[in-house]
């Protein structure tokens, strides 16, 4: 392999191994997470079929078709996608849909699952937007019908993993499509109600005037399109100031009460895990602009990257997938693990201890001793101690820095490289040099594995 | 999403999940092991310039070309791929050829890493052969020069890795392709290694008669063919058998000895890991078709599937990448992660003890005290324990038989669903129902987790 085509790929991102550290342990934690909220894992295949995957009808998915390079040769390499043409998942969404219709008679529902792996999107790359990215969902879904405290499941699964990672304060901001249809039939808007949501989504990309102007076109009054604003703006974590709020509005229908219900009911179900890095507010605002949400729907902000959009988002759709006899409705929460992640390493904002999971090196008298110094690293092994011995026999010196440029805290002189005879360990920190026996010999808790801290940032 | 194009793709197989826990757990096992040696971590982009994949000429590989849907639109919707088409990645060795040359001022040489994820290949698809598959991969790479205690390493880390798992036995078979070439120079015959090589990789597919017919139409004599073939049959663990068998074929070369050395060398680096599990032989029929071996080469049979081939494979390349000034030679394996584990989990002879990460399932008196029983499951989480809350308030005959269902062991009943009025904790496999702490209260060790156990298979 020569230089040529050697370099990075615009929208792909790579993590050097101290990057990859923080992203292991960030992925480590939504995982421990999730299951211990009872999520499974699955993984789907990185393909579907691609009308499966243009059925969601988002038209500006710019989806990755894939073709066997010898597909020519087979008649079959047209240059336009054949009807069974194969493309790369843009989302989990459809393929755990696709997934559940495939495996629903070896499924036990309400099924629980989470689900990290890449997704591919072709679209122009820039800070938050990449071609290639980790996405870490998850979705409860069931038969015909799902009940909503599923919903406070679904959220608070999530909360419960930013309120463990190192990340900057997040902010959940929660809704339900309920509020604003209710609110614009109680208007006696109940047709404009598609036309209300879509401009509402608009508001945190265009001038609230400017929204102001694209829901009187769908046609409200003055006075209906400022009480539609009022509502939008109502921003609070607080329970009853958000039933306050909204009945100081005037307007009265069921199904905005069943809504702001739905959103009191969230709110409480997270309150235990708010605190310095997650906040969670009722924020009347949040529409998603896809049309299969139904009921809560949810937006994640990270404080200091208020540019990156939401960072974690979905809510409750009555229809996840059909099979034409079954409707599975279902709940579920998408997090944007490269989205947030390559940012913050990318500035240092979040960064690894050291660079390898090696605790240990073990020094080499002589290239005739290695078996020895390999014993040793063994022996560290056998207990848990990630280790390596030291690639060349060169002087002590040059050993210790070796590791060091390494970034290895520890290393290990075995008795042919000691003066006392006997087995030490040297901190490189610290240069404390003491005798210690590889069959007992355990670093401090806080060094066996790598540690990922935040550091800096907008905050100092 | 309608049931049109919803099924499995051929070639690409998808667990349920309890399969997935299986995969889970030997995902975790490899990446402890190969971490607890002092690799670490890196991924690479699905996607790598065309031209870059092809470099590697092994024309067999049915690449896949990946291109944007729209960009036909753009004006590059040619049916033949342009130059600067993209193309998902056959391997994880040529990405990672890639990457160190992209990213070699960021990295420590000698470079350890070990790199996790799916590759694609549109081969057909026939048990052992998958269109999307996961390897797992470790290599030491370094600058100029790379000793040779690192193949050790590298082959002692996998065998780590099969010693630690629960899978049918495997059988690492070693040799050094210094043997073959150090013998062809023995017997003058140079020229003619390359083709002796080619015709001896088809020794698990042809028969002897059909390879003696090839060596021999490379230019050797019949005496010279049996030799050869002679040479091929060596195996055995025990390294003076070895040294005893090969002198006893009366050809002598520097190269020979050079080579039966490192195939020694590996065998007793790897010694103390030999077991039930794990048996390491040399075999000297082992030559890797591919022409960028250059010394240690091993390949790996799994008991009772010897008809997937080797499952782990890999070597010695003297030039993993060069930039032309520097060149990189590494070693290193490739654990074919999806070929083991597709048939032993399709067949039930890999299976989890329960399907769901779930240990408790919290029983709900009635759906106003729905809290009370999320709180009992906060309480369990904290400590480290998945749980969840029983989806519908039913009878508690029906919630403990839908927890069963699902494979969860233990049953929790706040007061409210006791008459003892306190909590208690029911074992469902024993029936057996006892008090318990919400915030003191462990399950045992062993169902902490879901465990993977293997299961009949050839062996009875």
């Amino acid at each position: 392999m020569t230089s040529q085509r050697i370099g990075p790929l615009s929208g792909y991102p790579e993590f050097l191994p101290a990057g990859r550290i923080v992203e292991q342990h960030v992925l480590d934690t939504v995982r421990h997470t999730f299951e211990l909220h009872g999520f499974a894992s699955i993984q789907t295949r990185a393909v579907e079929p691609l009308d499966v995957l243009l059925r969601k009808g988002e038209i500006d998915k710019e989806v990755y078709v894939v073709r066997r390079l010898q597909a020519a040769d087979d008649g079959s390499g047209d240059a336009e996608p054949s009807a069974d043409a194969l493309a790369l998942h843009f989302d989990l969404t459809v393929p755990f849909a696709r997934y559940v219709l495939e495996h629903a008679g070896h499924l036990t529902f309400p099924f629980r699952r989470y689900q990290i792996q890449p997704a591919w999107r072709g679209e122009r790359p820039q800070e938050g937007r990449y071609r290639e990215f980790v996405q870490a969902d998850i979705d409860v879904v069931d038969r015909d019908s799902l009940a909503t405290h599923h919903d406070v499941e679904v959220v608070a699964a999530m909360a419960d993993v930013f309120a463990r990672l190192p990340l900057p304060a997040m902010t959940m901001q929660v809704s339900s499509r309920k509020v604003i249809d209710g609110f614009c039939r109680g208007l006696g808007l109940a047709e404009q109600t598609g036309g209300v949501l879509r401009a509402l989504d608009k508001l945190d990309k265009l001038s609230a005037a400017a929204v102001a102007e694209q829901v009187a076109a769908v046609g409200l009054s003055a006075g209906q399109v400022d009480a539609v604003l009022q509502l939008a703006a109502v921003r609070t974590s607080d329970p009853a100031a958000l039933h306050a709020t909204v009945a100081g509005l005037g307007v009265r229908h069921e199904l905005l009460d069943e809504g702001l219900g739905e959103v009191t009911t969230v709110l409480a179900g997270v309150a235990h895990l708010v605190g310095e890095r997650l906040h969670v507010v009722a924020d009347l605002s949040i529409a998603r602009g896809l049309d299969y949400y139904t009921g809560t729907v949810v937006e994640t902000r990270m404080a200091g990257f208020e540019s990156l959009g939401s960072i974690c988002s979905g809510g409750r759709y009555e229809a996840l997938a059909s099979d034409g006899r079954t409707t599975y409705p279902g709940m579920g929460l998408s997090f944007g693990v490269t989205r947030t992640l390559a940012p913050l390493i990318g500035k240092g904002m979040l960064v690894a201890s050291r660079p390898t999971p090696t605790v240990v090196a073990v020094a080499v008298a002589d290239e005739a001793s290695r078996p020895a110094s390999t014993a040793v690293a063994d022996a560290l092994r056998a207990r848990g101690v990630a280790t390596e011995v030291v690639a060349a026999a060169q002087r002590y010196g040059k050993q210790i820095r070796s590791a060091q440029r390494r970034g290895i805290p520890f290393v290990w002189f075995p008795p042919a490289a000691t003066e006392s005879g006997e087995h030490e360990v040297r901190d490189i920190r610290s240069g404390e040099q003491v005798p210690a026996d590889p069959a007992a010999w355990l670093p401090p808790a806080s060094d066996r594995q790598p540690t990922v801290v935040a550091r800096g940032g907008h905050d100092g």
